[in-house]
């Protein structure tokens, strides 16, 4: 069982990483709205880590409901991944200072000196994932057939569900 | 007004065109879940159409919570697109069969014979998006931070919502 969180975290790390920029979707009374967020690049581990600012729309949202969907889009290699996740605001300052980066500096370009800098952490609850070798059309078919039907879909890419 | 709203819908259509496959999240049994969906080949009007099977686990979901988030990406534009609206499936023949294109068979092999192909409506109520003109880090960075800001990012891409 701990094998296979290890291995599922593992395989979710590798197709989200490619992946610069993930929509968040949220709930904002009561409707669905979804937004772009720099992926952070860190081993993934079961969290997903964003910088943000306090003072955004998203952060209230988020003390409103928690529950988000992260998705991410990497057309070119037909990797469509969707986690489903809780999401909070934290704003320890250790855990933003050992995530920081100066590259980030180009979002807040007071960087560790922006009182308003947060980070947001999605903890995965599950996911699932739409993934081919290659980026024919027939691949691309594979990938909605597999979800679609619900098959597993060895032979038209891969569709996997992990639990965290 | 009548014309904002035209405007707004060509935007949105020019946006969405170029981005093959959408990101569709639905609300099940309480947890936000995202899934791709083929962006279907016709001129945008202010519903967004998908095929689907009506067997699917998405249609369970949609006939009990109509509220869905379509999100596009499209990396290499630095295109982000955000579509709340609100979905329902339609099983009109005469729809179906006016929005049927032979390479859907990919997809669906029995085509128009396939007694469980339906089409998924999305009614757009409102559309956020994050666009720039150029695909460099500094373009993202505006993207991103006009998001976090809420400023108007005139020299940093572009955030627009549109309310239809």
């Amino acid at each position: 069982m701990e094998n296979t969180r290890k291995e599922s975290i593992k395989r979710l790390g590798d197709l989200i990483k490619e992946v610069k920029v993930a929509m968040l979707t949220t709930i904002d009374w009561g409707v669905l709205r979804s937004r772009p967020m720099q992926t952070q690049d860190v081993d993934f581990d079961g969290a997903l880590w964003f910088f943000t600012s306090s003072e955004t729309h998203k952060t209230e949202e988020i003390e409103k409901d928690r529950r988000v969907n992260v998705s991410y889009s990497a057309p070119d290699s037909n990797t469509y991944v969707s986690v489903t996740g809780t999401a909070e605001i934290v704003s320890d300052r250790a855990k933003i200072e050992e995530l920081w980066n100066p590259v980030y500096k180009a979002w807040f370009p007071k960087g560790l000196d922006d009182p308003n800098l947060v980070l947001l952490k999605v903890t995965v609850e599950q996911a699932e994932y739409w993934d081919s070798p290659s980026s024919t059309i027939v691949q691309i078919t594979g990938l909605v057939k597999a979800l679609v039907t619900g098959e597993s879909a060895d032979n038209i890419g891969e569709h996997g569900k992990v639990q965290l």
